[in-house]
C-alpha cells in the first residue's frame, strides 16, 4: 500500500527547546529542527514562531501536502481534551495573563489544517516504542522515563492507558519510602522520583558523600554541583561509592517493577532517558532487586530492556508517532 | 430486541463449595444451587456432578435452549488460556495425580454444548458490578475484594486488564511496609494482603492487644480466635481498640489507593466482599488517608465506595455476567 501521505510531523516540547522532525513511516526523522520554548510570552506569538518555523522545514524539504498528522508530547498533555493543563515548566500568556489551561492541539490543528494529537511526554516515548523501537509487536508494557524526573507510559491490550481522566500513568509519584521518605517535587515525600531520577541520584550521592567516611572520587567535587553524570564517571572509573549509588537506585526500582508487574503483567518494561547510559551499573541492580521482591507466579516473566529509539530522536519520533493516529 | 436465549450460567468456585445460578439480562439469579467443591477426587467425577446439578437445574425450571453461555470464577482462573492453573485452594486428580494446570473452560464447554469462559473471581466480581452493578457505564474502575484476602479486577477502557499472560490485578499483593512487613501466604512480607484483608484485621487486633495495655472488649475473647467479625462487633460497641485496628486497616489501604490511582486514574474503586461489611467504620479512614497520600492533579477526582451486588448472590452474578461475552 502506498500512502499519499506517508509523513508525520512530530513536536517535542520541553521547557527550554520545542524539537520537531518529519518522519517517515519506518521511523526516520528526515529532517528536524527546533526553536526555544519562551517563557512569559503570549500564546499566540508561541504558537505564530512554531507554525512558521515547521512550514518553513516541510517546504524546504518538498513534503508539502504529504503530512498525514502532527504528535506532540508535552508535559501534562491530556490526550482526551488535547489541552495542556496547568504545567509546571511552561509558562504562556494570553492577554498578559497566564494561561493555564492552554488549547495546544485545537491551535495547532486550525494553524496547520492537519490533524493534531496531544499527549504527554513519556506516553509519547511509550507510543514511539511500539510503533519503531522494543515494543513493536507488544500489547503489554510499559515505558518508564528515567530523566530530570521519573515519568511512565503504560500500554494495556495494545492502547495507551490513559484513565478516566486523561492522567494515568504517574509512576514516577509512586510512594516508596513511607517513613522519612524525601521531599519530591509534588509536594509529598518518598516518590519514586525522589529517588530514581537523575537529580535523585545525584541526592542519594551527596547523602553518601555527607554521611560516610570512605574514600570517592566525588569529594573531589564541590558537593553541590555532582550530577549523575559525575556520579557514572566515578562509578566507570571503579569508584566503589558511586557504584553503590546505582546499586540503591536499581535496587528501588526493582522494589517499584514488583509492584507494577502486579498491576499489570506487562511482557516488557523498557528503559528510557538519561539513567539509562549507565548501562549494566543500573541494569543489574534492578534485575536482582526485581527478582527478589516479585511474587513468585510473576518471577522471569517480563522483560527488563532499555529502549532501541535513537536517543537523539527519541522523543520528536515517540511524539511523531502519535501523528499517525491523529485526526 | 428479544434475545432468543436470554439467560446465563454463573458458576462461583470456591475452595469449599461451588455455587451456580440462572441469571437474567437485569441481575436476577432466577434460580440458583450449589454442590460441594470435593477434594482429591478425580476432576471428571466432579465436572460430571456439576453437570448434572446444573442440568437438572435448567430443565427444572424451563429454561432449556435459552442458555446464551455460561461463565465461570475460580481462583488463579486465565481468561485467555481457559484454564485454572496451580490452583493452591483447590485439588483435583487425574488417574489418580493432581492436575496442575485444569482446562476448566474446554471441559465444560464439551460438557454442556454451550459456550463457557473463565476468569478469576475477583475479576468475575468487576465484570458483575460492570453489568448489573455500580460501574455500569464506567471504562475505569478498580474493583478490591477484601475477604480472606485481597483481590483485585481492573477494567481499563471498559475492558477487563489480563496483561500479558491473563494473571493481571494481584493488588493484594503489592508491598506495603518494606521494613519488619507481616508475612504473607504468598511467601513474600508486607503484602497489602497481610493487613487489609479478613485475617489482616485480626492479626492487626491481636498485635495491638499484645502490645498494648489498654482495656477492650476483645481481651474478653481467647486471643487466637478472634475474627475480624469479632474485631467489628466491638467496634460497634464503641471500643477504642477495635475502632483503632479499623483506622489502621482503612489507612493503610488509603496509602494502596493513592498509588493504584497514580497508577489507572480511575473513575471509581469499588469496595466488596466481608470486610466491607464494616461501612463507614472503614470507609471513612480510607478516604482520609487517601486524601492525605493522593497525588495533587487527582485529588478528589476518584469515588471509593462500596459495590452495589446484592451480597450473597455476588460472586455468582459476577461470573454470569461473563457468560455473555462466552464464546
Amino acid at each position: 500500500m502506498t500512502l499519499t501521505k506517508p509523513y508525520v510531523v512530530g513536536i517535542d516540547i520541553g521547557g527550554t527547546n520545542t524539537a520537531f522532525g518529519i518522519v517517515d513511516t519506518r521511523g526516520n526523522v528526515v529532517a528536524g529542527g527546533s526553536i526555544k520554548t519562551p517563557k512569559h510570552v503570549e500564546f499566540n506569538d508561541y504558537v505564530e514562531q512554531l507554525h512558521t518555523a515547521v512550514s518553513r522545514l516541510i517546504e524546504q524539504e518538498g513534503y508539502e501536502g504529504q503530512i498525514a498528522g502532527i504528535g506532540v508530547g508535552a508535559p501534562n498533555a491530556n490526550y482526551y481534551t488535547g489541552n495542556i493543563e496547568s504545567p509546571a515548566n511552561l509558562y504562556w500568556t494570553e492577554n498578559n495573563k497566564r494561561l493555564e489551561i492552554i488549547p495546544f492541539a485545537a491551535t495547532l490543528k486550525e494553524k496547520f489544517g492537519i490533524p493534531v494529537a496531544i499527549t504527554n511526554d513519556a506516553n509519547a516515548a511509550a507510543i514511539g516504542e511500539m510503533t519503531y523501537g522494543a515494543a513493536r509487536g507488544m500489547k503489554d508494557f510499559i515505558m518508564i522515563t528515567l530523566g530530570t524526573g521519573v515519568g511512565s507510559g503504560i500500554v494495556v491490550n495494545g492502547q495507551l492507558l490513559y484513565g478516566h481522566d486523561g492522567f494515568a500513568g504517574e509512576l514516577g509519584h509512586v510512594t516508596m519510602r513511607r517513613n522519612n521518605g524525601r521531599m519530591c517535587g509534588c509536594g509529598r515525600t518518598g516518590c519514586l522520583e525522589a529517588y530514581a531520577s537523575a537529580t535523585g541520584v545525584a541526592r542519594t550521592a551527596r547523602e553518601y558523600l555527607e554521611t560516610r567516611k570512605d574514600d570517592s572520587l566525588l569529594r573531589n567535587l564541590p558537593i553541590d554541583d555532582i550530577t549523575s553524570k559525575d556520579v557514572f564517571d566515578a562509578a566507570v572509573a571503579g569508584d566503589e561509592l558511586a557504584r553503590e549509588v546505582f546499586d540503591f537506585t536499581g535496587n528501588m526500582l526493582g522494589e517499584a517493577f514488583a509492584d507494577f508487574i502486579a498491576f499489570s503483567s506487562p511482557k516488557a518494561i523498557i528503559l528510557f532517558g538519561g539513567l539509562t547510559k549507565a548501562g549494566e551499573l543500573i541494569m543489574r541492580p534492578i534485575r536482582e532487586s526485581l527478582d527478589r521482591n516479585i511474587i513468585n507466579n510473576f518471577r522471569g516473566k517480563t522483560e527488563i530492556i532499555f529502549s532501541q529509539l535513537k536517543e537523539g530522536d527519541a522523543a520528536v519520533l515517540g511524539a511523531s508517532a502519535l501523528g499517525w493516529e491523529a485526526k
